[in-house]
């Protein structure tokens, strides 16, 4: 069965006996996402399955016989890499499995006893993760930052050639709902001739898709384009928190480092490439005059299937906003299949030297701004580089990212015939620098 | 104590009962350095101290009872994490045992019988590597490789105020001999409109210090320049391989990422900053007219003892040469005193914005030239871009790294009064680009 073909887990007609489960915008019997939770005194995290407002224990389930010919000793581990790491057959038959259980009436008097209640659990970043990588895909991110840095040339000749990419700092990645700390380090004003040291004026979020590696690749070995997919276990959303000021100062010539490896927030709900089948959609033509991908970054599958029918939404919460109950304000709104490499594409190319990605590793897309401004994925763009702040229902306006400031994401997996999935929360609140 | 003090573990006249270790140009009793090692048809790899031409097994010392007080739990596991995380205290306390148990001949019967033969053990990479960064502060080398990318701006104008440095990738980290196989990748003819997919042109090698972290920082806590030091457990070689046709085309404007991530090679011996203490030497002052470094990165101390006085060396040895018994060929010999920043300063900078260093984190240097052309650290440099190759004792040219060659590193240690140590070899042979 290829990646882009759906199943039984499909069928919007399938329902679960959890209650919570029916019509829930994230997490219906659909979508399945695994995570790693703990619920308070317990030491160790362990493995679980989102289902509405509950989390199914997999970890009770291995120790209850549920779940023996499909992955039952990835399921007991107190991270996600073995899960991550199952071949594709026996992920998807782990998701059957777990489908029919939540799904069948006959297992609910099994089962239910397995289910916590997810308010009461504290759900962590899944897995180790190896190494982080971000792309830079959104190509009218590109083009609207690119215009900021440098407005002759914001889009570099290699940009339609080579999915862009460079190393992010995988030991400050959090789950949501934990705080960032507003960095301080050196930014040069433009009317000074020595750089100064303290806390960031221009502090942003980036609205990023994370795709978690599943299957990897031996060192020196590459990924073929058809043979992609199968890498590939699982998405979550990804805030790329960046301090401009000290990026421009300090990205020449190796790129991005302090600016953006202080802390990076994901979703922390695993959506497997499986539930997303259905939500495979055609890699939009590129526009006329632009240059073919290379071939190794091509295939007629992963045109036809390789982009994704995603809604990406974030939003902005105040202090002041929160204290006089004023509701989230809505910075933007786009769709994810405004990319300009597929997520194929992007892991092919990483391996294309041979390097070796690995079971956890998680991979960002970069920005991804929709076209017009309200798609654009970050304060940056959208307050144009902080010279048009905007106006919030409360008054305040915003250029950048404040003090007490809530950030927070969320993604929904829309398709004629078939049942939605979201991905959950993204979200932190920033803090002040410490002192 | 500081951690520039020497103390009786580096005494010039403590000898060691093991004969091999007297006179060793790296082991000798004053060094002590840790690795990961394996004997042929051993599942797991245990830690080790190299002695002359034998190891010291640290976990049969542990089942022994030779190391009770002195982090004996971290002497046990299967990697070196949790030997890098001992506070500096118990570290030295630790080297202290050791040095005692290798020196003292009351020792010899109970020890003896746990020493291996180096030459029988393969040294693995010692720890995991959560996050690996490399920086840039050998000037030289930025200087020479600056002229060929940006004629006119060789050193952009943050260059003496931030510690520039980048992301790499941990997971394709491997230890001296594992062999490099030659990378594919996008690169862009001078001449050609398009970029062309296929194997590097322009394989090169970069000759840097490793640094690995120790004790780590909490995510949104700095480490003053005063306390960096406490960080930093060890040092090795590293050979950041490079394919700088790759690199040209791909690092506007995100830095090096394929050009890089393919292959490092390290020494796999963590060569302490306890056994490093004697060769301590002051940082060598700024040109007139540089910048002082900003308040955050400045310490008196580190002024005095942030540079080390070690000599680094690479070399060649092609099939050829290898075939008709010609000695490698002695590609550059320079002084690593050569870097703009210290290592604290690096450590320091790093954490400035409070991005949290684990121990097992690899720090790299950047290529370290010392001034003229025997100190260059890369043939982008030696052969200046390519236009001018070396001429080899057989007659054969190199401007680029060819398949067959075998690029080596060593590091000497030497002060005055003091036992010179050495790092033990960072070697690897280039093969042909997979088909």
């Amino acid at each position: 069965m290829n990646w882009w073909r759906t199943d039984e887990t499909h069928d919007p007609a399938r329902t679960s006996w959890v209650a919570s489960a029916q019509g829930h915008a994230d997490f219906p019997i659909q979508n399945l996402p695994y995570g790693l939770f703990s619920r308070e005194g317990e030491e160790e995290p362990r493995l679980g399955v989102a289902i509405g407002e509950a989390v199914l224990d997999l970890r009770a389930c291995c120790e209850a016989g549920l779940l023996e010919a499909a992955g039952a000793d990835a399921c007991r581990a107190a991270d996600a890499n073995r899960l991550l790491a199952l071949p594709v057959e026996r992920r998807r038959a782990l998701r059957r499995r777990i489908s029919t259980l939540l799904s069948d009436p006959g297992w609910r008097g099994t089962v239910e006893g397995l289910l916590r209640d997810r308010a009461g659990c504290t759900v962590h970043v899944p897995a180790r993760i190896g190494d982080y990588t971000d792309f830079y895909v959104g190509i009218h991110h590109a083009t609207n930052v690119g215009r900021q840095f440098r407005p002759d040339t914001p889009l570099l000749p290699n940009y339609k050639y080579v999915p862009i990419a460079y190393h992010g700092r995988a030991s400050s990645i959090r789950a949501s709902g934990v705080p960032v700390r507003r960095p301080s380090g050196q930014r040069k004003p433009p009317d000074a001739d020595e750089p100064v040291f303290g806390p960031t004026q221009r502090l942003d979020y980036e609205l990023e898709l994370g795709v978690w590696i599943g299957e990897g690749n031996a060192l020196g070995t590459a990924i073929p384009i058809t043979g992609a997919a199968d890498h590939v276990a699982g998405f979550c959303l990804l805030n790329d928190w960046s301090a401009r000021d000290f990026q421009a100062w300090e990205y020449q010539p190796l790129g991005p480092f302090l600016a953006k490896n202080f802390h990076s927030t994901i979703s922390p709900w695993i959506v497997t490439a499986e539930a997303l089948a259905p939500f495979r959609i055609a890699q939009a033509p590129r526009p006329q005059g632009d240059p073919s991908p290379l071939p190794y970054l091509w295939s007629e599958e992963d045109q036809a299937h390789g982009a994704l029918s995603l809604v990406l939404e974030a939003s902005l919460s105040t202090a002041r906003m929160r204290r006089e109950g004023v509701a989230p304000f809505r910075l933007s709104r786009g769709q994810a299949a405004a990319m300009y490499w597929t997520v194929n594409q992007m892991v092919t190319h990483h391996a294309s030297n041979g390097c070796n990605l690995n079971p956890g590793d998680l991979l960002g897309t970069g920005t991804i701004s929709a076209p017009g401004r309200e798609g654009c994925g970050s304060l940056l763009e959208l307050s144009e580089g902080g010279k048009r702040p905007l106006s919030l229902p409360t008054g305040e306006t915003r250029a950048f990212v404040e003090d007490g400031d809530e950030i927070s994401f969320r993604a929904t997996a829309m398709a004629e015939g078939f049942v939605s999935i979201g991905f959950g929360e993204c979200r932190a609140m920033v803090l002040a620098a410490s002192s």
